[in-house]
């Protein structure tokens, strides 16, 4: 609304400019209301957001509602199964138009005067508004929408990164082999966290904490997989772990399963890595046995030791997709200390519960890791809003992805807001 | 406390200057704090705000306070019955003097240091002052206050709009005749509403909503009287519509009740309007049943069918007088996101609780209407808050009230803040 | 992080130059999330504050910690039973520490990585930070601590105010008898008053609401030791109570008992003020029935009526001396309408509950008159909030020690903001 620049754009931008690499971030970018309206319109506003997954959508009608900042996004499948996004605000006097999280609609009714839109968002009723009114213009805002094997992104940005073509083209071999798409969701939580969302990135991007604070996550977990500090005590250790993800990886390309890992979180735009890792001791699923939790395998799979195919995305989430079920986290800030974490577990469509699978055992562990994990970056919340906080150094050799992702955020901050 | 003027002043004199007539308003009007400060001191601070009746301080020493932004109102009956209103705060070290809703008082005692005022807002006693000390410079401060037939407004300027005259010369021959003077408060029931607390009047304002939305209020409500889109379907209604409401006036204006429309609402400071409509079906009051509430007929009444007198008030109230019971509500704003909405009924002060009326049949139809405003409002709260929203058409027919209340609070806004 | 002088110092000096002398504050003092925070950087920041007594950490490995403004201290006994305080914030990324009140470790590690500190404060273990990384850069950052007589001082500044030295040589001599290292806590009680800490300590200055508001505590306390404006009527009185004091200080004295006042409270930086004062009737202790809430007396006092000692200090702390027992008052802002006050009850290490005394007697008079106080500060801060609240006159009897807190945190002010 100003020509000017106000002093808070003024404060980030210097803030943004002398961040300290390898160093974690300064208070203001946990803290700061301003920063994060910034964080709202540059990060949230202009890049591809993972919001959903196909399942949670299966029929035409079917919607979901996803909140994030001051947006309420609609997600609808319209009558051609299409995945249509809208904002979720009536454009008469702007009533919110579906309270509810999800539903089944024919078309979106305002609850206030019921100005009625069809999926496709065109206003197709108005009563008492008279003959000089123009429905056409009075349609819902459309917003941009992109599955990629079935995970729902979408950009609020009226011209989205282009490079999303490059992570779809080069992720796609990745995931569709275990066809999201055939699947239902068995079960979806949402937590919300009293911190940051970038600390709620940061924590994600790392498992230094992990041994002394996930037992369930760690069952599973090859402690090598994450980053150590090479020496000659678990010299040893590390090279058993080289070996048996070679041996894995030749054996699951051999099935059409591709394996390497990419790596362009800080050097793209749509930055994402993804991995595919073996999985500890039984080797088949991220449970509390490490034995697959649905006994009704994903797409044609017959071998349940497929390891975990991780997917992690700038900004805003993370994947692990087994041979018997994926589960895919979505974060989404609400104010600058308050973040929603929504974890979506999905199984194959026919998997039948209590037969094949129990929601209890298919999110045992990452209920109990969820919950570690709060507490940490709560505490973390806390204490980078003490006073005395400063910048402390990154582990070269456990943070690397962290240092990634802060440099991401600063960079596509500095570009954005300059 | 600043010569210069703020960077909010500018923005929100931009705002209004930028209004698009027919429109919805812009959401910082719904959202800003600092809009909501500026309501308060030009809106609240500068006009007469409707606030009680006098049936709630009957007799001398009984007093209510009105809590609104950061204003709390004492509002008391004195030794010679007038009424009389103060700042609700102790001239010593400023401390609250009545915590309590309503009560009875020999004096003003403050519960602090006891220093005591009468209820002419005088200090009348303050321990250990010394003799130095002047009294008569330490008395409550006073509050315009001015009652039109019962109903109490104050106004906190210090010259307030001299056209509350007018109001009252015109409105007193339609509402004197109900005698609120002798009426008891039958029901009292405060909500708070999560939203702004122009939303709450332009809510008000028009009845385009109420067709889906209220189906008790719609009971005795004529679908008619409130706007309507002409056309070849309900050209024979609305006919029928006119034709009972021009019959009524004149059996109503022969009985010595006025009963032809007034408007004011956006060509005066102290605008109003007015207008006696009838009531459908049995045709005597807002009620389930559209039959009288209280046996006990107001004033000297013996004909129920006397439809509803409606008087709505800029910026805070609105009224219906019936035969039998009247019904005033007063819309306080809290913060620029909660809005206190007070309903009170009065009834005969002669009729008897369980004989002649009972609370639940007199307040049915408006606390099931107030529920479902407070639902609509709170839905478009949230809907404008959403990054998306932009202002949308009224609808000629039916939001013309809706438009006039944005008018008269643009209009005012532009005027005190230039 | 400006170089400029922001709107808000700018305010804040305007406010502080027109100070009234003999007058309340203004509102913003009170009111304003941007004075408290000049608070914390100015008053809580630079000063001595009272934070704990030694004995809630007699033992090495000890801890509590203690939060106000956005600071968490860290108090901890080190294992030369020294008394040290660190900002309770790791050096990696900024964990909090330790999230307990009060605890008991060998190390100090943090939840998230495990960095380990040692009681000193020095880093002695970080994993995977790799040889490059000197953890002598990484100790945990000092606070300078100071016990007088076992009451805790800290100071945040890194150049505390020199002339603590003058408050220890003059109060110890008056605190040393009562021998607090040889106590043990007893009780404490945490209260939240919503009001600004400034209503909370200029309502502990005066005892011009006693008489009407606290009926335990004025059981023990004379009516005239806390001011009282002289005239015809108390004249009698006021002698009795002066001849008892005299009497009292007199013999006082000469069991080793310093009893005369002290007032610095205005005049200097570590303003404090002392007095040695008769308690009435049985004339033992500040409980119900005057008499010793604990049989077990203090250090070696083998009499019972040794008055109560009074000790005030600027900016936030009081404390009694008893024969029998010590209570203390530690007020801790906490927003600019929130504070905690932290209420201690301190006997004898050798008194057992059940037969020398009993929690309920020791902490019923302070218990009652905190709940009665909280009342009182809380109407302020209501009050104060009122628009129309405007400074008003202090009694020149009863309300002196007022006017000094409020003079002494003006100069502060004024000479730290300049
Ligand atoms: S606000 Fe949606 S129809 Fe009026
Ligand atoms: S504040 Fe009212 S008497 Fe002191
Ligand atoms: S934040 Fe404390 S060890 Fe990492
Ligand atoms: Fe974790
Ligand atoms: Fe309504
Ligand atoms: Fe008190």
């Amino acid at each position: 609304m100003h020509a000017t620049i106000s002093a808070q754009t003024l404060l980030t931008r210097e803030l943004l400019a002398r961040r300290r690499p390898g160093y974690s971030l300064e208070a203001p970018f946990y803290l700061s209301e301003s920063i994060l309206a910034a964080d709202m319109e540059h990060i949230f506003g202009k890049h591809w957001i993972f919001v959903a997954v196909e399942p949670q959508i299966p029929e035409a009608g079917d919607y979901i509602t996803v909140d994030f900042g001051n947006n309420s996004i609609l997600i609808v499948r319209d009558d051609d199964m299409q995945v249509k996004a809208f904002h979720n605000v009536c454009r008469h006097r702007g009533s919110r138009l579906c309270a509810s999280q999800r539903g089944s609609v024919g078309n979106i009714v305002c609850p206030y005067h019921q100005w009625t839109y069809d999926l496709s968002g065109k206003l197709l009723h108005a009563k008492h508004m008279g003959d000089d009114f123009d429905p056409s213009t009075s349609g819902l805002k459309a917003v941009h929408v992109r599955s990629l094997g079935g995970l729902i992104f979408i950009c609020l940005a009226e011209n989205p990164p282009e490079d999303f073509e490059h992570m779809a083209q080069e992720m796609t071999p990745y995931i569709a082999p275990h066809r999201l798409a055939d699947c239902k969701v068995a079960a979806q939580v949402d937590i919300i966290e009293d911190c940051n969302w970038k600390l709620t990135m940061e924590n994600n991007r790392e498992c230094y904490h992990c041994v002394s604070n996930h037992p369930e996550l760690t069952i599973s977990l090859y402690e090598y997989g994450f980053g150590y500090k090479p020496d000659a005590q678990n010299a040893a250790g590390l090279q058993r772990f080289k070996d048996v993800t070679a041996a894995n990886h030749a054996r699951w390309e051999s099935m059409g399963l591709p394996s390497a890992e990419i790596d362009t979180l800080d050097d793209r735009v749509t930055g994402f890595r993804t991995q595919r890792l073996p999985i500890d001791r039984a080797g088949q699923s991220q449970t509390m046995n490490t034995e697959v939790a649905s006994k009704k395998l994903l797409a044609d799979f017959v071998d349940p030791a497929l390891g975990g195919l991780s997917f992690w995305t700038q900004p805003n989430s993370w994947h692990h997709f087994m041979s018997d079920h994926i589960v895919s986290f979505s974060v989404l800030p609400i104010s600058a200390g308050k973040t929603l974490v929504r974890t979506t577990w999905c199984v194959h469509k026919d998997a039948v519960e209590g037969v094949d699978y129990t929601v209890d055992n298919l999110t045992a562990v990452w209920n109990a890791t969820n919950a570690q994990d709060r507490r940490l970056v709560e505490e973390s919340q806390i204490g980078v809003a003490n006073g005395a906080y400063e910048p402390g150094p990154y582990s070269p050799f456990t943070e690397g992805l962290v240092e990634k992702f802060c440099n991401w955020y600063v960079g596509r901050m500095r570009e954005l807001t300059r």
